[in-house]
Parts: C-alpha cells; sequence; structure tokens
C-alpha cells in the first residue's frame, strides 16, 4: 500500500475546492455519475441534509457533495429541508447535473435556521474554482472544519489480487465522536474502483465499525454525523480484501486523526481489547476504557491508573473474570505490564510504576487489556479529558 | 412528615461514632440484633467488603457496621477478604457480638492492600467512644468522606395509616456515582420500624431505583457502592405506603446532596423526564440527558443551549417524535418553555432565551423534558462538568 498525498483530489479525475469566511464554510467534491452511498447517525434527532442526502443517494449515484460549516441545519423542520434542497440547486445548476444527484452535509450550531444570504455567496465561489490541485484538496478539507484545529486527510494506492491498481481517498472532520453543536463527524471518501453501490455499501459499513465507531471523545453522539463513499468507476476491478484494507486503512487513519483533535485534547489514547469471547465484548470493553472520564482524566494527570481502567471494565456490561486479566500501558515500542493475570506486578517491581508513569507522560498512549476469555479483539480511539474540553464547550454561546 | 436533625443518630436507640485521621476514617453504626438489608455495585469487578457483608447479611440480620475511607480493599485478593474480616472482628470483640452479625464498607484507592496498622488504631478510638449524640451522628458522617466536601445525612419521622409513627435516618457519602478511586456511593439507613427482612429490601430496591440509581456525576460506576438499611424493630406496625415515602424521601435527598456536591460541581441540575411510555423510557432519556458531557459543560458555562439537550434525548435510545417534544429549564418558581411541542419559542420570543440564561447561572437548575407520549416520568441528579472536576482526577495520583 502506498500513502498518496494529494488528499481528496489523490484520484485525478475527483475535482474539489473550499472556502470559508469566519465561522462559515462551504467545500464542494464533484465528479459526475458517480456511485455513491452513505452512513448515517443514529441519533433519532437528525438534520434536515441527512434526509435530503439519504434521498439521493436511494439509487446508489451522485455527481457531487455540497457541504457546510457554521450550521448543522437541524431542527429546523420544512425550512431546513427547503434550505438544503436550495444548498443542492446552487451545485446542480452550476455543475449541470440533477439536483437528485447532489448529496448536502452540514455541520455547525443546530436549531437554527440556516443563513443562506451568508452560505450562498461562499458556495458560489466555491463552485466557480473547482480543480484537481493540492491547494483545492487543502481548501475543501478546511472548509468544513469547526472545532477542529487541523484539517484531516489520507489516501492510499493499494491492488487487486489481481494487480489492479486502485486508490482510496478521504477527507473528514469531527473533534470527536462528538458535539452536537459544534462538533459532528463529517467523513468523504472516493476511490476510482468500479463496485456496484451494494458492494460499497458493504464495504463502508465494515470499515466504519473498525473505525469512526471506535472513536469516543465525550460520547455524545451528533444529530449530522454523515460519511459518504463516492466511486468514480474509472478503474475496472473486482472487490477483494484488498480493497478493504486500503478503505480500512483510510477510515482508521481518519478516526485517529479525529481522536488525536478532539476537542482540548492534550494526548491520544488506543486501547485494545483482546481475548474477548467475541466482538461485541471487545467492542464493550475498549470503549468503557475510552469514554471513562476517570480513565480520561488519569490519561490528562499522566497517572498510569490502572484501577479506573479495571473498573471501567468491569461496567462495561462484559461477564470476565477480574482475576484472569492482563493490563498494560505502553507506546508504539513496549508495554509495562500492570496487572498479568489478575497479579499487580507492580506491587514486586514498584519501578515498573515508574517506567507506566513515563508512558502516560508522552502524547500517544496505548492501553491494552485482555480477559483471556477468547480469541476476539479491537481497538478504540480517544483521548483525555482536559480543562480545555470544558472551556471549548462551557464558553460557547447558542 | 417531619424532617429530623441527628442525623443517624435521629433513632435514640442506634449509637454510632467517627474517627478521622489524615485520609483515613473509620465509622461505626451500632445496634444489636438488627434486621439488615444491601444493595450492592453491579461492577463484575466489586471490592472484598462486598463480598464478606453479603455473606454476613444472608440471614437478613446484622448488630453493627464498620466502614472505612482512605482503601477500597478492592482487587486485594483473599488478602483483601482476611483484612476486611479483621476489621469486622475487631468491631464484633469490642461490641461482644458474633463476627458474622458485623457488615463491612470500604471507600477508597483500590488495588491496595489496607493499612491495618493505621485503620486498626482509628477503629478502635471509634469503637471506644460510641453513642447516640449529634456530635457521634456527624463524626460517623464526616469519617466515610474522601473527596466529598460536606458531609450528607437525612432523617424524617413520618406515620403509617394507622397512625403509628416511625422514623427513617440515613448518612451517606459519593461526590457522584462516580469514582472508583476516591468517589464510592455508600449509604447507611436506618429505621425503628419492625418489618421483615424481605420486606425491608423490596422496599430499599424500590427506593434505590428513585434515588441513588438516577445520579451521575461522571458516568463511572465504583467497585464499592454499597447501602444497608437497617432496622432496630422497635416500632410495630405493618409495612404501607408511607414508610415507603419516607424511605424515599431519605434516599432522594441524601441522592441530591451528593450530586450538589459531585467531584469539581460548582451547580446543581435536576433532568424531569415526563410523558414517557414507560419508565425504562423516562430512566434512559432523563439519564442521558443528566449525563451528557455538553450539556455538563453547557451548564457550568449557564449557556440555556437547548440543541445538546434534545441531541442527549435523541441518542438515548428512545424512540420518539422529536416534533412533540418540549423542553424547558428553570428552577424552583418557574419554568421556561424553549421548545414547545417541536417549536422553538425564542425564534419569536428570544427574551425567553435571556430568561433562561438568567436562570443557568443560578446553583440550582430543573431541566423538564416532555415527549407528549405517555404517562410514565422519573427525575435524575446531576452536576456541572468543571475544570475543577478534571483537577481532582487528574492531579491524583495512585
Amino acid at each position: 500500500m502506498k500513502i498518496l498525498d494529494k488528499g481528496i483530489c489523490s484520484i485525478d479525475s475527483v475535482k474539489a475546492n473550499g472556502y470559508r469566511e469566519g465561522k462559515y464554510g462551504v467545500a464542494v467534491i464533484y465528479h459526475e455519475n458517480s456511485t455513491c452511498v452513505g452512513v448515517y447517525t443514529t441519533n433519532k434527532v437528525y438534520a434536515a441534509p441527512i434526509d435530503i442526502t439519504r434521498k439521493h443517494l436511494e439509487n446508489g449515484k451522485a455527481s457531487a457533495i455540497i457541504v457546510n460549516s457554521g450550521n448543522a441545519n437541524c431542527y429546523t423542520k420544512e425550512e431546513g429541508i427547503r434550505k438544503g434542497l436550495e444548498m443542492a440547486q446552487l451545485a446542480a445548476d452550476t455543475l449541470e447535473v440533477p439536483v437528485e444527484d447532489v448529496a448536502v452535509a452540514s455541520t455547525g450550531v443546530i436549531g437554527r435556521q440556516m443563513p443562506l444570504n451568508i452560505l450562498k455567496p461562499i458556495a458560489e465561489k466555491s463552485l466557480a474554482n473547482l480543480s484537481n490541485s493540492r491547494e483545492n484538496a487543502t481548501r475543501a478539507a478546511e472548509a468544513i472544519l469547526t472545532t477542529d484545529t487541523v484539517k484531516k486527510e489520507c489516501a492510499v494506492e493499494h491492488a487487486l489480487h489481481d494487480g489492479t491498481r486502485f486508490k482510496v481517498a478521504g477527507m473528514c472532520k469531527g473533534s470527536g465522536m462528538i458535539a452536537p453543536n459544534m462538533g459532528t463527524m463529517l467523513g468523504f471518501i472516493t476511490t476510482d474502483l468500479n463496485l456496484s453501490h451494494e458492494v460499497l455499501q458493504e464495504s463502508l459499513n465494515r470499515s466504519i465499525r473498525k473505525s469512526f465507531n471506535m472513536v469516543v471523545v465525550d460520547g455524545d453522539e451528533s444529530t449530522n454525523d454523515t460519511v459518504l463513499l463516492l466511486s468514480t468507476n474509472e478503474v475496472e476491478g473486482e472487490y477483494d480484501d484488498n480493497f478493504q484494507e486500503a478503505l480500512d486503512y483510510v477510515c482508521i487513519s481518519l478516526a485517529k486523526q479525529m481522536a488525536r483533535d478532539g476537542e482540548g485534547a492534550d494526548k491520544f489514547m488506543q486501547v485494545e481489547a483482546n481475548g474477548c469471547r467475541n466482538l461485541d465484548d471487545a467492542i464493550k470493553v475498549s470503549k468503557s476504557v475510552v469514554s471513562s472520564s476517570l480513565v480520561k482524566t488519569a490519561l490528562a494527570g499522566a497517572d498510569p491508573n490502572w484501577g479506573r481502567i479495571i473498573s471501567a471494565m468491569g461496567y462495561s456490561g462484559v461477564d470476565f473474570n477480574p482475576d484472569n486479566v492482563s493490563i498494560s500501558i505502553g507506546n508504539e515500542e513496549k508495554d509495562v505490564v500492570i496487572v498479568d493475570r489478575g497479579e499487580v506486578t507492580t506491587y514486586s517491581r514498584p519501578e515498573l510504576l515508574e517506567e507506566a508513569e513515563e508512558i502516560m507522560k508522552e502524547k500517544t498512549v496505548i492501553i491494552k487489556v485482555n480477559l483471556h476469555d477468547g480469541e476476539s479483539c479491537i481497538t478504540a480511539y480517544g483521548c483525555d479529558l482536559t480543562c480545555e474540553y470544558v472551556h471549548i464547550n462551557a464558553d460557547y454561546t447558542t
């Protein structure tokens, strides 16, 4: 797998652009007659653009995606639908494609009507200068940010088993999984491999389970979460697991970038649950640890507080024997085993606690837990809980 | 119902005491041959004293409760059981009761062995000066605190339908629902009404569902949560709903005191879910709102951010129509209706948002949500999420 460096424009035929004014931005991704599928928030309260996009993608086709930041267009009723459609129509008119082939997405404040007087001029500027350049990929990735501090992109080139080369390229926004008011996870992924929308949908679902669904910043779920996967259909080939591998790679990379940029986050935390009876247990255990306010504050304080880890495992709802559990705290290079099959190693070897403390001071901390009860494993991604998180979310005004 | 002011000693025959040295404390509650029942944490990782107490209360009887703060005696294996029993034995010897009639409870750091050299002398001082005085009730309530900033007590006198007067008195600790390392909810309630342990158990379960189980500070569940209800059996009478009312009152009061004293909390939040299809839905909706990091930080920032409230309702797992929802923000005196059956009232009446902002600055904020979909309702208790919470939990060292 080869890493590419042109963001969403890593696929040559995809054009994009983005433009920003103050807290409002509009990004456009364009490739006529693409196959396109989506995955959306499960929040009962979901935004108008989700209604529109879901409908427009029913036939598995799209030619363009238009995304705005600054307003989520959520809890806005008929007026919200009307305004979302107006954004889609603007893109359709400029690009000369049917409005039904335009997907829309929004992120920002919820419960307020979209200020089209502000957003339309921004959209017009974006639409007027679409291209396949590195600069435009950057503009698109930046235009969709809200509380994010950095743009998030990932692109790869890979080969099917028969040698056919294809690309997968993505960009996303989200400071976590995350704030309905400002955060909101939006992800846009493109590929040039010609696959049916059914195969794309299945493949996207599979990747999302391992990536975006495993990110927790504050446990809140947005009203606007949307991930779209668009294929330009230029490369002929049959789906095989190398396509899945490439898509997983892009999604997991984007997921990690979001966790690392979690609101107020100073540190990135990865929690691997191993030795679980089934995948469902592994998900529960890893997400319980990565979500725990006490584990998150311990990370902020660089405290290798394994008691909080095992307690979070204990209330995850998974049945396990505490006396079989192993817990280590580590980084990319090493693991410090703090609990070894129920035995606390630091009682007899206090130097291990000191080693773990040093690791906890680093920017990336990998916590591994093992239930020694089966073969299933999964990794969850998160970050520390800092005062900065409280500031960002307390000082924000409706 | 008459409010009494002698804490756990409001029942004349109950003796108590507490003593503290630095971060360690021991409290004792004593009444020979009492009926006694308990409710414990559902965390798979639970502390040694829970093992001991569960066993000792199998016959529904106890004569004394001995509680220590500073060490949770959790993840301590056989040595933990041995040391917990040693504490029970000390109480048994001093009070001349069988060791099986002593209940034990612990709160504090987990994963460390109990320092009996420190705790036993403190326990001896507590045991040597048991009495029914106001001062001793205070000492007992204070000895069990950890990160709590104030003692928590409530006692009432009430009458059964036939006029028989009885009392219920309680004390608890817990800065929420809450930290395995420092928090831990412990509650001890006494009554003089002679009820079988089966009736006491049912009655306690019922009260706990409405009170302690409805408190959320940080969503973490302790390894040591224990609530014991002890009857001195002095007043003869048949259980009726006035007993439940008195027990509910004491438990809800204690629960509110815990939420108000949540770690780092500056404000108390009460979330009433109304008009739900069933009680389970009401619990899910109210707890989802009270637990949301975004609602909690909005409270800290005095921001009447109803978008975060409806979003938290939306991901609660409860099926409802967002267009039927009403949301108000208020205090004991008034409610400001922000969303009225799906209509955002503040669009046409911005002064309502200002009114809500003023209320959000107060120390107590009552959020009411109504799904207009049934008759079930319940109230959850919580607090804001502040920088101080992060400090308390980040700067704590194992």
